[in-house]
């Protein structure tokens, strides 16, 4: 067989585990939003068995023949199909360290955890959770172990969202972040003894129904394609791609218009990315999105660089107030102090793009513990209260607001909190970079077209799939490396049009 | 490997291939009730792929060994263990006659009928669906001739429905039926000429959200266990069972509350018989169902022998005035005669249940015809037209009320329409059985006690898998062979009762 032929049969190949893939993915998105609650057990034996499968193939010896005889000609090819080699060979080669029946033990211990945790959140009793999430630390250790010889566990679990990255990067990052952040948290604390009486208007009552009917506006103006997509809700909203077949969950609340709207439009966000990947690399690495930092970057950049700036309300406003009675005629300054409204608060997912990244500095630092076997996980809860009131100066009412919230852990998911991160700092770098490149783009967005900045981040970002690595992707598309001063510049500058503009 | 051992080997992975057909069955749930419209070429790869890879582990040279000799020394099993090597063996040398790819291709090719149906359906135009069903038709040519030497081919398909069955025993059932129930249509299209004016009280208004609620009340008294299950819609409804955990989707029309609440019931006698299974053999052949004609039989006795019966309605009839409005003080009598009405028509799912064999009978010829090359895809609207004169004495106004109503072709389910009027042949004759051995049922329905019948169906029927065939299940929970008489005495009795009551 010649090269190209070989490579033909490693695409048929890839798009065959693809389709497999996409049927676990089912089965995660029902297991989230659709499935009845007496069918947990089910559920995770059926994800076991599909992961172990997915595993067997692609650890098969006759497939990993294939891409090592590609590997070695992969001069060869054409760029786009070294590109698809190189990335699968990597992949391949951490997966080959890893036994099927270790995998199988990783979903299924992962599946029963997660079930687990959604009862220990309702329980507020972390007891419910700690046997799973000890048995899910003890196979992430394992899991490492196996991934890396001598080098650090962390790194290489990272390396499973953030392909390439230096812990040193992450480690520089989070050096330049935490001194400001934590003077920022201090300042929010300080003023808030100060703080003027706000009439929130997003705060009040919000009827589930014309919430949906709010957001899917929102959805089909940024682009969003319902002939291809869904929005549902669950527990911990999130996205998915079954193909080209792109779910969103959301999650709302009645008393506040915040929670339903900015999780949809961070989710929307991640779907943006997927729905603009190159249909004909379907399954393949060129077709696939580059790394989870840069598909935070893009939820980032509709949640907070977008959805919170003036211009999008100027816009939204209108619409708002058709669609929710209750804001018609709301004042526009009101609302931007409402949406930009920053107090360290215990719960991530409703944290203001201000403190947030504190919140991903404590579960990066329990994190590198836990994997290190440094802290245990029965001090777990105390170690997460202490590092709240040392990062954010408060301290959570109960472990259902400390560190139970999050279904990360419980998934095995050790090295994913730090892309959170990662995604805010290149949101803002690639922010700069879009203005420099397009112009302006708040008189665009006032006027609700959102085509130009969409078509620029498809074009520079997701069409080009996993050409290159994260940090050289941002380098090219921004010019210049990841850096944490294009965040801080954006943060600083929000802060102070927020204490300027009635926050206090 | 001893025996026992070999046995525990076969167990494992008979479980591991449930796993996955339950991966399947959730696309299949997803495609029918929530996946977005573009994603149907996505779906049909993806169940092509997984239908693939579940053919691929079931005729693995190393599974069917395992089973050659444990079906070579069958006789060391107990009698739970011979079961499932019997069927399982039975399967496997079915399916060892076809090839993956064409499985594979029937996968694919029928995903995509399916859409194509929706969409024909819609238009009312059988062109659109044409080539697709041809395609599906070869196919199942092809399939059928796969599974026998020089039997007949559509025996062969039959009986991936109704194992072991011969076709004779069809033959002479739609034989002794033909003539008493076109006799019994004729009577009812004279009679319908002198028709009293009856007020019909099913049909009116009853909002979608209504009938919702009324129909997951009745669900939860028949015993529905809503800890494992949920109820969907789809525009055909189904139920299926993705392990632990069953599934029923109906229809509602706003205009009539008969379409949602029999098509509910109908589907929950599938449900009952899934919940009703052996848990302990989940993914074994005595913890499967035993045909699809038992199946139905489950089906039609709660949709048509229960839930037409006047004790159903004198339990149902208070509930029903509370949860819809518009029923509060309906007289029990017109209810009846509203929900035993019977008139030819040209819909088979909405026929009554006594010209529903008739509509049974007319697919049961055609698809003869098709498979046996007699009848080509394009001659199907015009047969279908002059059978449905023949047998019903009516022409339907489109294909749409025609040869385009049904999902069963396009699915390549050739062999499968008998079933249905297998089933209610089985369900008079189980009917009468049960009376025998409980007592009468009329008066606990009456108080909404279902437990009872239930409990002895699951005792009868459904604990047992597929211990026996459905011949050998029938004759022993019955005393009797599969016999008309109780299903045409059954008939009989209720357009007698009909005509006298207001029918006409």
């Amino acid at each position: 067989m010649d090269t190209a032929a070989r490579y033909r049969l490693l695409v048929t190949k890839l798009r065959e585990f693809a389709r497999l893939e996409e049927a676990l993915k089912l089965l995660e998105w029902d297991q989230a939003t659709h499935m009845p609650p007496g069918a947990q057990h089910d559920r995770a034996e059926q994800m076991s068995v599909v992961t172990g499968m997915l595993h067997s193939l692609r650890t098969n010896p006759s497939f990993l023949d294939l891409l090592d005889e590609l590997a070695a000609r992969i001069k060869e090819l054409d760029p786009p199909a070294a590109v698809d080699v190189r990335e699968t060979k990597w992949r391949a080669d951490r997966l080959r360290r890893v036994p099927a029946e270790l995998q199988a033990a990783r979903a299924r211990t992962q599946a029963l955890a997660r079930a687990a945790w959604l009862e220990a959140r309702e329980q507020n009793n972390f007891e419910t959770l700690r046997p799973h999430l000890y048995e899910v630390v003890r196979l992430e250790q394992e899991y490492a172990h196996r991934l890396t010889d001598d080098g650090n566990p962390y790194q290489a679990l990272l390396e499973d969202y953030e392909p390439g990255i230096p812990l040193t990067v992450i480690d520089q990052l989070f050096q330049e972040l935490r001194k400001p952040l934590i003077q920022l948290a201090q300042s929010l604390k300080e003023l808030s003894r100060r703080r003027r009486k706000h009439q929130s208007v997003l705060r009040g009552h919000f009827p589930t129904n014309a919430q949906r009917s709010f957001c899917r506006f929102v959805a089909e103006r940024l682009g969003f394609d319902f002939h291809h997509g869904r929005i549902d809700e669950s527990a911990h909203p999130f996205s998915i791609s079954i193909g080209r077949d792109h779910r969103v969950t959301t999650r709302y609340e009645q008393t506040d218009l915040r929670v339903g709207l900015y999780s949809t439009l961070h989710e929307l966000g991640h779907a943006l990315y997927e729905q603009g990947l190159d249909p004909e690399a379907h399954g393949l690495p060129r077709g696939t999105a580059c790394s989870l930092g840069v598909h935070e970057s893009q939820s980032r950049l509709w949640e907070n660089f977008i959805g919170r700036s003036e211009g999008f309300w100027r816009f939204l406003l209108p619409h708002a107030g058709r669609l929710l009675p209750s804001l018609k005629g709301a004042p526009l300054e009101a609302v931007l102090v409402d949406v930009n409204e920053a107090a360290p608060s215990p719960i991530r997912t409703e944290a203001d793009e201000l403190t947030y990244n504190l919140h991903i500095l404590l579960r990066y630092d329990l994190e590198r513990k836990l994997i290190s076997q440094e802290l245990r996980v029965e001090e777990l809860p105390e170690a997460w209260r202490v590092g709240m009131e040392q990062l954010l100066g408060i301290t959570p009412a109960s472990d259902r607001e400390g560190v139970l919230q999050d279904i990360h852990w419980p998934s095995g998911a050790f090295g994913y909190f730090p892309t959170y991160t990662l995604g805010n700092v290149f949101a803002a770098q690639i922010m700069e970079a879009a203005e420099r490149q397009i112009g302006p783009l708040s008189p665009q967005i006032e006027r609700g077209s959102f085509r130009a900045l969409r078509e620029w981040l498809t074009t520079q970002i997701h069409r080009r799939g996993q050409e290159e690595r994260s940090i050289e992707l941002i380098r090219q598309v921004t010019g210049e490396k990841p850096s944490s001063r294009a965040l801080l510049d954006h943060l600083h500058h929000r802060f102070r049009w927020w204490v300027d503009h009635g926050g206090f």
